[in-house]
C-alpha cells in the first residue's frame, strides 16, 4: 500500500508472542515496542538524546494539541514535526479524535464529524476523517491514525455497536482521504467493539476488507477491569492480519503490556512511565514504588539496585527524594528517565525472550517479581 | 591558613583585570568565573552532567535552603553535599544569613545572630555566626562565607555602619568557629559598608586584620544604582589583598560582570540566567532576548547565530516559543543550557582578554555589541 513503509514478522513464540520490524522512512523500529507520549511535540522532561539513550524507537505525538498549538501548518511550515522537535526517529500521531471527545468542551459527533471547542481558547473547530488526515499528513508523522469513536467502557452495547459502524465508515473515508503523494507514510485503522467479541470480529473484517498498513485496537484501557481487558485481548489480536503490526492504543501497565505482548500485540503507548514520574511513582520489577515515602529520606541507594540507568546509577533514592519534595525540575527529569528506561528495557528483554522461544517463562518469572517471589527475570 | 585551598594570581590585565586559579579539595577553579545559583543541591533544570558540558566549574548551594531541607544533618549522613547532589568539583555555600533576612518570617537580629521561622512551616530557628559555620562545615562546601548583615540599598548610613561593624564582629567568631580538623575548607569574609568609601575600607581593614582565605563584597546589587554599584567597584576591590580571590556576591548581569572584572572582581553568581531562562529572557552578545514575542512563531533560526551551546545546535526560536507557551519542562531546561552557557562562555572570553593583556579593548567591544553597534567581541 505504501513504499516506505512495510512490517517483517521476525519470530513467533510458540505462545504467541511476536518480534518483527517495522520499516519507515524514519528508519526501522523492532517490535514488540512501547512508544513514549509526546503530547506537545516533547515527550515531557526529556531531550530528544535522552530519549534515544533509553533506547525510544519511536514517539507518538498529539494531533489533538498541535492543531491546536502551534497549529499543523505552522509545523509544517517549519520542516515538519521531526525538524520541529529534533527526533530524527519514526512518529505516530493519534488522529486527535481521544482528545476532541475527552478534553474538547461542547463536542457534538455527528456522520460527517466532531465539532469542538478548544479547551485553551474556546475557539471552535471542525475534526472529519478527512481532516483528521489531512493535519496528520500536514504535521508530517511516520504513522498515521483513522479517526475514530471510542466509548467509554460503561457504554451499552448499542452505543459500542454504533461507534464501531461509525468509526468503520470514517475508517473508509480516512483511506479515501489520503493524498498519494503521501504514499511513504503509513496508515493504520483501529478496531472498535468494546468487550464484545462479534462486535470486534466484525470491525476487524471491515478493516481489513478496506485494508490498512497495520491494526490498532481502540477502546481498551478506558475503564474496564484488568480482567476483562485480559479476555478482549484473548481473541482480538488474532482476528488481525498476522503480517502486520498490531497496536494497543493507551496500554499500559508494565504487566499489561506483557501480557498483551503474550496475546500477539507488538505496539504500545501509554502516559503511566512519563505522567507517573512526574508524581513521583517510579517502576522496578517488583512493582510500582512512590519516592515520596518517608523511608526514602535516609536511604543512598538506587531506586532499583538492577537498572542500569543513568538515574539509577548516580542518584540515591534520598537525593531523588528530596527533588521531589521541593519541587526541583531535576526531579522529574531523572525520574521520567528511570520510568522510560525500565518500560523500554522491558521491551527489549520481551524481545529477547521471543527470540528464544521463552516467552512463557519470562512471562511467569515477571509476575513472580512482581509478586515479591523473586527479584529476577 | 588552610591546606586544600590557596589562589594563584597568574595574570593582570593593565586596567586591572586579573586571571587566577583557585584551588580547593575538590579540583581547580579559573578566574573570573561565574558560579551558578544550586539552591535546594540543584541548579534548577539541570544535572551535573550538563553543567560541565557548560563549563562550570563551581556551584552555589543556599545555606538556608539546605538547612531547612533536608537538613545539614542528613546530608552528612548522606556522604555531604557533592555526593548528595552527584557533584564532584567545587561548592561554594553562603552563611545562610542573606535568605534569613529576606524569606524567613519574623527575623529578629540581635548581637548573638538571628533568630527566624521557616518560610515552609513556620518552625523557629535561631542563626549565630557559629551555626552558619557549623551548618556549613556539616553540608561539606569547599569555599563557607561568614555570616553578615546585608542592608537595603536605601538604609540610612547608621544602619549600614552598624551592620558593617556588626558583619566585623561576626567575622571574628566565624573564624573562631572553624573546626581545625576541617581546614581543607575556605571560609571568606564579606565586605560591607554600603556606598560609603570609608565604611568599606574600615570593613576591608578589620577583615584583612583578622584574615581570611578569600573577600567577598557584600551589599551590592541590592536595589542601587547601576552607576552607583560602579562607583563603589571602582575602589573596594584594591582595599582587598591582591593575592586573594575576591567575590563580588549577587552579581549580576553580563555587563555588570564584564565591567567588575575590569575593577579586579574574580568570582561572581547571580539567580540571573537560570531564574530568567524560565521566564524565557535569552541572553545574547546584543543583549537580553525574550522568546515568547509573536515574531519567534515563524522563526526557524537558533537564538543567538553565533552561540555553540546544544540548544542554539540543534532548536528553533519557533520550537523554543513552542514549549515555552506550552509550559513545557523541555523550554525551560534548554533555555537554561543557552543561559548558562552564555554566561560561562563570556568568562572564557574575559580570560583570554585579560590573559592577551587586551582586557580594556575586549569590554569596549562588549558594550558596542550590547549597543547593537556590532555583533562581534
Amino acid at each position: 500500500m505504501t513504499s516506505a513503509f512495510s512490517f517483517e514478522l521476525m519470530a513467533t513464540d510458540p505462545c504467541g508472542a511476536r518480534m518483527g520490524r517495522v520499516h519507515t522512512a524514519h528508519g526501522m523500529v523492532e517490535t514488540p515496542i512501547f512508544m513514549p507520549v509526546g503530547t506537545q511535540a516533547t515527550v515531557k522532561a526529556m531531550t530528544p538524546g535522552e530519549l534515544k539513550g533509553v533506547g525510544a524507537q519511536i514517539v507518538l505525538a498529539n494531533t489533538y494539541h498541535l492543531f491546536l498549538r502551534p497549529g499543523a501548518d505552522q509545523v509544517a511550515r517549519l520542516g515538519g514535526l521531526h525538524r520541529f522537535m529534533n527526533w530524527d526517529r519514526p512518529i505516530l500521531t493519534d488522529s486527535g479524535g481521544y482528545q476532541v471527545f475527552s478534553l474538547g468542551a461542547l463536542c457534538r459527533i455527528r456522520e460527517e464529524g466532531a465539532m469542538f471547542q478548544s479547551h485553551i481558547d474556546g475557539s471552535k473547530h471542525f475534526l472529519s476523517p478527512e481532516a483528521a488526515i489531512g493535519v496528520q499528513e500536514t504535521l508530517g508523522s511516520d504513522i498515521m491514525m483513522q479517526l475514530d469513536e471510542c466509548p467509554p467502557a460503561d457504554a451499552p452495547r448499542e452505543r459500542v455497536a454504533a461507534a464501531m459502524a461509525l468509526s468503520l465508515r470514517w475508517a473508509a473515508r480516512c483511506k479515501q482521504a489520503r493524498n498519494p503523494e503521501k504514499s511513504d507514510r503509513a496508515l493504520f485503522g483501529i478496531m472498535q467493539g468494546g468487550i464484545d467479541e462479534g462486535l470486534r470480529r466484525e470491525s476487524a473484517a471491515g478493516l481489513v476488507d478496506l485494508g490498512f498498513d497495520g491494526y490498532a485496537m481502540g477502546g481498551l484501557s478506558v475503564g474496564e477491569s484488568r480482567a476483562t481487558m485480559l479476555e478482549v485481548l484473548s481473541y482480538a489480536p488474532q482476528q488481525l492480519p498476522v503480517n502486520q503490526p498490531r497496536y494497543l492504543m493507551g496500554v499500559g501497565k508494565p504487566e499489561d503490556i506483557v501480557d498483551a505482548v503474550a496475546c500477539g500485540v507488538d505496539m504500545f503507548d501509554c502516559v503511566l512511565p512519563t505522567r507517573n514520574a512526574r508524581n513521583g511513582q517510579l517502576f522496578t520489577r517488583k512493582g510500582p514504588f512512590n519516592i515520596k515515602r518517608s523511608e526514602n529520606r535516609d536511604d543512598p541507594g538506587p531506586i532499583d539496585p538492577y537498572c542500569g540507568c543513568e538515574t539509577c546509577q548516580q542518584y540515591s533514592r534520598a537525593y531523588l527524594r528530596h527533588l521531589y519534595t521541593t519541587r526541583e525540575i531535576l526531579g522529574l527529569r531523572l525520574m521520567t528517565l528511570h520510568n522510560l528506561h525500565f518500560y523500554l528495557d522491558l521491551t527489549r528483554a520481551m524481545k529477547n525472550a521471543i527470540r528464544q522461544n521463552r516467552y512463557s517463562g519470562f512471562q511467569r518469572a515477571f509476575h513472580q517479581a512482581l509478586a515479591g517471589e523473586t527479584p529476577e527475570y
